[in-house]
């Protein structure tokens, strides 16, 4: 099988799993695409779209003669997926995934895959927006957008080359880490900050001046509510799947907010100054 | 006088105030921009973009023949301002503002200028971008955002419609409402955001890996980012000035934090679906 001829199964065609396929195709890196997922009226769009090629949603079915299965469901629909289809796995096809945290999934894998767990190689594109499904899909969605690769010690050396492979040739920067660190990290820089942002959306929509308050929405809480327009099972799914990362980095940030409420108190400017001169520094020290 | 030929004198020639002599002059609808502020070279700049016609460094000569007086100065500079305006006011000078929070403007107006206190109409534009100073003004700043005023009992009903109709002629859409409610709107709609971002920013760059999480920093972190790039004396000042109303929202977003720690630990998916959803009904609701 040669890369370019390859098939590729895609297992939830949403954002992510769209964009990849539309992408590898704009690139010229793909064969067949086929589709799978539950609901058949959004895999019809996806075809309409041109994302994939067919579709089935029998996994067994769609699996078959795959070189390449990406699984591009919320994490807590991982470990379903990977017992229907491992049985199907064939030598040499190669599994891997997009999901946000990467302990979780490797432990799924490991309950389920056995001897087939060298096959499943998982990665994460940090890359999105806040829309979802096949319509939002986009081919340039991973241009100069990192995407981690956190391989396992039972995977081979080409296996892991592969899904690197295919990760370039949409234009993603490829790194490779452990999952534990990857998980470390990304809580603090991508979920956290979801959390932040959907707890602020919903304490202020439930407050009596709820409409007032959005009608007056300046600069800051646009963005906020931007964030928060994501999907919320992906984002329940994220939050129990790496809960240890992000109750550590929470926890450190409820300390920040005490601090910021005794400075507010205290009507201590120097320390507020202090602090927000801090961020706006490190902001400009970002190459983004 | 008639509003077109009108002098306006701009103490602090920067994002806001800059942008407001930009979009007057674009309108028409002023006659001399003259500038104030206590860095020449900012002055100078002003100038040179056209965003001011001459300026002084001397309060009281820029002040001299204005129609209208504009203070664009961080909240905690209002007061010395109003102190030196004072002795040089003449019936019929307006003088209004664009701070952020407007209980403080108003007990400072009240505490300074005496039977002057009249001319003083307090306003707001929620407009303003992350960038500051005069090279960031730009003429469109205002079109279609809300100015809020929010008018005192000794004002009188022509200088309100004044202050009013200046807005109106950039763009703005203008409503008045009184200075409480507009500080307890503001402090959860706008202030409260800036502040957490602020803090996320300034926690995340003190960690251990703070490094890496700037480098891995993915869609939601970036807009955080973005916000903390804001000015940290207008912001010290804002969060002073109205850091009654902030402390009260602060301490329940900070209840909901508790609440969504909880969640994490009991890993109970419902309530974090729920949460993860209500927001993001929310944000549908709004018209942006």
């Amino acid at each position: 099988m040669s890369f370019f001829s390859a098939r590729v199964c895609i297992i939830g065609s949403g954002l992510i799993g769209g964009s990849l396929a539309l992408a590898l195709k704009k690139a010229g890196a793909v064969g067949e695409v086929i589709g799978c997922g539950r609901n058949e009226a959004t895999l019809h769009r996806a075809q309409d779209l041109g994302i994939i090629d067919r579709f089935s949603t029998d996994m067994t079915q769609a699996v078959q003669g795959a070189d390449i299965v990406l699984l591009s469901v919320p994490m807590l629909a991982m470990r379903g997926v990977l017992e229907q289809i491992q049985p199907t796995l064939q030598p040499g096809m190669i599994v891997t995934d997009v999901g946000s945290a990467k302990q979780s999934v490797i432990a799924d894998a490991k309950a389920v895959l056995g001897d087939k767990l060298g096959q499943f190689v998982p990665a994460h594109p940090i890359a999105g927006t806040e829309k979802s499904g096949p319509d939002a899909a986009f081919a340039e969605l991973f241009a100069q957008r990192r995407v981690i690769v956190t391989p396992l010690a039972e995977n081979s050396e080409a296996d892991v080359a592969r899904v690197v492979a295919m990760w370039k040739c949409v234009g993603a920067v490829v790194e490779c880490m452990s999952a534990e660190h990857h998980d470390h990290v990304l809580a603090a820089t991508s979920h956290l900050p979801h959390l932040l942002a959907f707890t602020l959306v919903d304490s202020l929509a439930r407050m009596d001046e709820s409409h007032e308050i959005f009608r007056y929405a300046a600069g800051g809480f646009r963005d906020f509510t931007r964030i928060a327009a994501s999907d919320p099972t992906m984002w329940r799914d994220i939050a129990l799947a790496n809960a240890f990362e992000i109750k550590q980095v929470l926890k450190r940030y409820q300390g920040e907010l005490e601090a910021l409420q005794h400075d507010l108190d205290a009507q201590d400017g120097q320390a507020l100054f202090e602090r927000f001169q801090r961020a706006q520094a490190a902001r400009e020290g970002l190459k983004f």
